[in-house]
């Protein structure tokens, strides 16, 4: 049975202190509704800037070529991040998996400002992958963020992206694929997908929000708990990105973890030999690959807008 | 090792023949980034509408009032819809826990076409709210659809929303909770929440998305792949929605299923006693409550817009 706020209590109280209520309003009587609810032309809205740490540790096997992933990041307007992580199955095409993706994120870049794009990372993408003539494939997210907190997401495949807000997902993407292990790609190929295809979301974000985005190597090998727990221990971007990417690369060289990846393997039919489940073991990590953690915060400068 | 699609395969085939594509276009060429990418001017819109089936099976103990959920929908502009689950706990203040949440659904209902609202959900919300006379309080999500595709949704608690394309979960909603099972609410009393405190969210839909939307009852007693695996065997919109929430409803009154709910549960800490762990035993269902099924399935009129 679902518990009724009825008296003022500490977590109302803790909560509605960081609610972005116009000051002089005293929060005991925010809710009165037909009194103290704002008119909307009182409507307050948030200039949101933010901080932003990045961490990429390579698949062991790639240290050499500095991986697969590509990302940038950009302060225009309240700010761009995108990763293309290059699909590694090029290889056995004796194709550098990691052109097509750094290709496509150098001239996501150039595109940010452009008059066309006009803040819609979907326009971004089609206008990156247009112009790119490297050989090969790759998943695609592009997040975009207005001054006004309105965060669009452009998604091409199985890069992530969750926002936490006090402590809990309030929103995230979600893996496309053609079938297990296989996900829409932006490709050089006519099969490929387009920006057509694209998961297009948005969210509205507010003071005190936190993005956590990345390569699939991220979201395969630690649950979103884990990046819940892990983000609410450091106050620094820097760090909390670096603690991300390292959990998640722990995880992945972990052959006894049971890791997201391995447990929708099971889902999906894949799993060890019955003589084995008989025995108690089941299929258990490990994703080895190339993890990269973008972590954002938001921070917002109050203003009053007129509606 | 994610795959890349090189050659043409009847994934890429099939999934081609349903993208939005103009039929003038040839789909073997549609990917070639630099020549058939279509121009800005070009890009081809859907103006989107929808067909409905709602199915509601109140609790048990409550069926001679018709339950504790609220809901309605409309058909403005690209179609409304709306459910508010009175918070039950208000019943040991005496307080009938169903007349917040139908008043509030009443007057949500009579500002649709409102001008203020302007197809915001969240507007919506506050004016709903505003003139909500009843004592109680109620999680409520409403969800605005816009002939462009764009399904806006503004969520206070833990009633969802799920978008299903081509057999994979494309959107969520998350629940928000101040701690398990005492979920965000607006409510009559000054320390609820607010419209202020609204996840805000949207996402572009287009032909033949599948929209699954529901109380806490709904979500926490199915999982969403049976939710992707029940609606693929319907065609009919009120059968897939009696069929979603009579399985919730099984489930819910089937002591030995362990569902969403009572995994949950675990993860939080609840659980039954040592002794009967150590025989095996978990915890498990069951969460009899009310279930409030919508679902809804989008179809669209292609026209090409100029930009």
């Amino acid at each position: 049975m679902a518990v009724p706020i009825i008296r003022p209590c500490s977590i109302s109280l803790s909560h509605r202190l960081f609610s972005p209520w116009p000051k002089k309003r005293n929060w005991v009587s925010c809710c009165a509704p037909s009194e103290s609810t704002p008119a909307r032309s009182e409507v307050q809205r948030s200039e949101v800037s933010f901080s932003i740490g990045t961490h990429l540790i390579p698949h062991p096997k790639k240290v050499d070529k500095g991986g697969e992933d590509a990302f940038f990041v950009s302060s225009y307007s309240g700010g761009v991040i995108a990763v293309a992580d290059g699909v590694s199955g090029w290889a056995e095409e004796n194709v550098d998996p990691s052109l097509f993706s750094r290709e496509l994120m150098a001239h996501a870049s150039d595109f940010v400002g452009d008059e066309e794009v006009n803040y819609d990372p979907q326009i971004l993408m089609r206008k990156a992958h247009a112009v790119t003539s490297s050989r090969g494939s790759a998943t695609v997210i592009v997040a975009m963020l207005e001054r006004n907190g309105t965060l669009k997401i452009a998604n091409v495949g199985d890069c992530g992206l969750r926002v936490i807000r006090k402590g809990q997902i309030i929103f995230s993407t979600f893996p496309q694929e053609h079938y297990f292990d296989c996900p829409y790609q932006l490709s050089s190929e006519v099969v490929g997908q387009t920006y057509i295809d694209a998961t297009m979301s948005s969210v509205q974000l507010t003071e005190g929000d936190i993005i956590v985005m990345g390569s699939d190597g991220l979201f395969d090998n630690i649950f979103d708990s884990e990046i819940i727990s892990t983000v609410s221990k450091y106050s620094e971007v820097a760090e909390a990105a670096k603690a991300l990417a390292s959990l998640a690369h722990n995880h992945s060289t972990d052959s006894s973890f049971d890791s997201p990846y391995s447990s929708e393997a099971r889902t999906r039919g894949y799993d060890v030999p019955w003589w084995k489940k008989i025995a108690g073991i089941k299929l258990t990590g490990m994703k080895l690959s190339e993890i990269l953690a973008i972590y954002k915060s938001v921070t917002s400068t109050n203003t009053l807008h007129s509606q």
